[in-house]
């Protein structure tokens, strides 16, 4: 069975197997206290080109979009998402459990547009009605989005700046960052959203790692006492040298972008081969997720052999399915696929 | 200065106030154990003709609302409302601050469309991934609406046909319930809510009362350990026979109809007013709140003499705004503001 | 049957019931912006000598505590109580449920001890692992206490030292705080009061008003857009100025301590008439609860005329019984009681 | 530098990360639905003796007894503890984050008592006023205790006995439980527990896995929806076989219990140097930890040459220190450590 159906299938990079067999039975202090997650850290710092980020590691995604949009908010806030935003849809109402509300804009394309979240706030604040209402707290985005799409640098510091007019912190989901930095055309790099974030998370479980996200405070602004609120989510690794060794091992002589670029040449070459048969792309991105309609029967002729991700109904003939690569996919699997198409 | 801004701008039926003053001395036990409490919940469940309502009394409206969701709802299960319900917009995060998340469905003059409850539903389990989604767990309409429309009976009937196919009861908030059960072209009575809804309230505090709601549970249905439950909300009022003494005196030889109606053909002669003169009726509705489209002289003019409540922006020339009366509307002060129209 | 149960068995002191009847009919804006609740501010603010307190009006004391507590306390936050505190034992988790830990200290008579505060701190923060546990955020004690005993003004003032010094708010409970402030042998003031919280509720429910407790932060320190947080909290009343118009007549003329008075007196009479009759006082103390210790014939003989509180089992014979006085007990009841002894 | 600090110091078993690289470019469905995870519940369900049991794997102990307390428990109910139990000190408030309460009993070495227990669930009942208070709604204990410490297999029933009697789940933290069941002197098996308890957890973190906990729900009582409020609690992982495939290898030719006898080995020879050189045992166990009292001078000679763990003053002179061993620990460090005694 040929698998495209996500970007977590496989388990991490062999660079990464090998650092933890070496260093297994070293003896370390716990809770992300070691020097592994500080060289981590420092090699992220310089990355972002931000000496004074705070990095600290977290083992999966929804996880760290709890924790970060909990420790980050006052009680009387929501967070502002795409409608189509993962926090809003598909964490299982992660964020309400902490008590905060997700207040939608529209999503175009899986991203959300400056003109519209200043509309949004504009209209908060005039209403004479609004300490009845949830105040707007932070905004949260990702990159990629869910649809693979990537803002420009120009649409970014635009959200930015409507978030810093109306005191809100920008919050960047990146639980698929290395595919959206490396990606053709896209003109933001990691130093970029370190500077246009206020905190944002460097994802490793769909980027080369067993598990686990790392996430960068860029402005002096990590939640003070932090560690207690990872722990009181029940979010602190007592191990947590494994994600500090594995953000080192990625973070060493660029193999994080190195790997990701094999994932979006990957979806590149499938993207191509589509279009030559005619299929129809449903949301135009050069990452690694692609959305393609495809017909029932093509769908039923596929399925057979290869395991693609369910999307939504696209009309009465035709389905939206996602394939997806990774830093895993090899080019034989790819041939394999468009061999299928 | 007239004021027709809200339905709870005066204090109480001058009845309710009588028997407060008579039975102020005497000694009751507290946290609505008392005989006032078990006299209205017994002429409730008369009025109501269900002999098996579990009647409990609550002193505010969004204290009811998060309460009922909050101990009706499972953790995994969010509330399903219109996009302009109360709980949606207005509550500042109560049910969110309680764990849940609301789930939109689109409104339709303030109301929500049983097909497309239907719909929301059939879409939500058909998805494979709906384990990461949050549960519609429950449906939230009010009745009045937000915008002072109400649901014929048929409509109230196919929306409950569907909550119980999937296994969801259906809240009826009723904190205008007085104003909906005896406007002009209605088919809809106490009953029939009762009889439909598995928990509504009848509203008290915009409805002849200092303050009170009376939640029914319909179906034996009232969440365990209901009293501990309030208590722990902060809603469990020491001297709990206030509500119990207003309610029997609301239910005693239809009071709470009786009241109500003046709202409703007041707030009809205003609007055969604005029609006459040519306004715009934004909501279409023969309840007790008017939502009316007007310039911005003929409001700068208005507001001189009378306190109206500000809705939202119509276009650039016109805002809606809405009037409403209430048990306590004179005639007199209805004539003297439709002078000034 | 004569009635000793609790000190919220009547409604509420005349003057209030003649105001609200005067007034019923005035149109007031809603949720306490009014001119009766900003008349009630003021009159606190000068009776407290605190001309910068910001008061707020809450329908009732596990309300307030929870509201209190959940929006001054960070996240990671606990409020540390006597192991008898309201707060920790008859709330019915009220605290928890906003997500904050009560942190408990020893009681003696009811009381907290600013010795044992400070060690309680010292033990927290030498602690190495103390970002694993709850870090104390403020301190909660009522005054009097559940047992009816009073803190003296150099114990209080020790236990805010204490409290300031670990940069934690002193928050006093005042359900009864009426009884506590016209107690015999007394030194605490309710300028003293004032002056050492950081936050303290004045309690209406308990000393003559139908209900409403007056919140006092006392240091500019209101918990930012708190009628945002008051909402959410389920406690904004549409019908605020109910509770203004209660403490404005309560704090005219000083008649919020003249019938608080009347409580301790005739507590102190049944007081001098037990000890006359050899009944052993549990704890000692002068203000408006006696706690007593009846063997279980007398315990049966007096609840055939007398409805007393039940507090716990005392030994094999006897259980510990409270007696209750309020501002409407009257001098023949407490004669009835007497000859009942 | 000798390291006796803890029982998370070095990473897996190398038979696991042997197995994680071989199955490393396996391409796997997501969340725990993998053959890896079917095949370590299999085992798990066959040396729990227990065939009905539903085990699912969460990658730590703070984030399991989140999940399991707040899972089972209903809004009003509280977990009964000791005093001592992890949940209560050293979860940095992540039961109340969740709104239960932690109500707490005595601890005895650790442990808790059934009569004690008995005793207070006959008193909260008791308590006319029970409404008001929180329900005990579970009760936790951990096997080995917090220090070190077995209960037999006539008190484990004796606990669940009042537990079943009062409707209350027994859960058992086992974050130690490998070290538990080979301890000499133990009459208690992985059957007896699962046999015993409603629910309790198999710990890996520190019993030979990278990071994991095998939750084990023995009366087919798995929460309803259980992945979707892991997920809600942000605890699902996205590549869940990680801890299928650990817990599978530990589980496989008794790997689990091997590995754990160490530990109990190499502490047994510790103690008995302690106890021969004249220091005093504080707490007597004989699984992996050991808590024993040094003066400073002893603690400041030893801190030179080994990181222990503190524990707490035990009089002016003394301090209480843990030392730890674990799978990984070696004889050779071992013989270093009694050396420097």
């Amino acid at each position: 069975m040929l698998v495209f159906q996500n970007d977590y299938s496989e388990g991490a990079h062999p660079a990464i197997l090998k650092r933890l067999a070496e260093t297994n039975m070293e003896q370390l202090p716990g809770y992300g206290t070691d020097h592994y997650c500080e060289a981590a850290q420092e090699k992220i710092r310089q990355a972002c080109a931000c000496p004074q980020a705070q990095v600290r590691f977290i083992s999966g995604g929804t996880q760290t979009n709890q924790l970060v949009i909990d420790t980050m908010l006052q009680p009387y806030e929501g967070v502002v998402a795409a409608a189509s935003g993962h926090v809003n849809v598909h964490e299982a109402g992660a964020i309400e459990a902490t008590g905060h509300k997700v207040l939608t804009v529209p999503q175009h394309d899986g991203m959300i547009d400056a003109g519209e979240l200043r509309e949004y706030c504009e209209t908060f604040y005039a209403d004479d009605n609004h300490e009845h209402m949830v105040f707007p707290g932070m905004v949260y985005i990702s990159h990629p989005t869910e649809y693979g799409t990537l803002y420009t640098k120009a649409q970014l510091e635009a959200i930015a700046a409507v978030c810093h007019e109306y005191h809100m912190p920008l919050f960047i989901d990146g639980a698929r960052l290395g595919y959206g930095l490396v990606a053709s055309g896209t003109d933001v790099t990691l130093p970029d959203i370190a500077r246009i974030a206020d905190v944002f998370y460097i994802g490793g479980t769909k980027v080369g790692a067993l598990f686990g996200e790392a996430v960068v405070f860029t402005k002096g602004n990590m939640p003070k006492h932090f560690t207690a609120q990872i722990k009181q989510h029940g979010a602190l690794m007592a191990k947590g040298w494994l994600m500090g060794l594995q953000f080192d091992t990625l973070f060493t002589d660029g193999l994080y972008t190195r790997i990701a670029r094999n994932a979006d040449e990957m979806a590149h070459r499938i993207r191509e081969a589509l279009r030559a048969k005619g299929y129809r792309m449903v949301y135009e991105n050069t990452t690694n997720q692609i959305f393609v309609s495809f017909d029932h029967a093509t769908i039923e002729r596929l399925e057979r052999e290869v395991r693609l991700g369910f999307m939504e109904r696209y009309d009465d003939d035709h389905t939206v399915m996602r394939i997806c690569t990774s830093w895993a996919t090899t080019a034989e699997s790819v041939d394999r696929l468009i061999g299928l198409l």
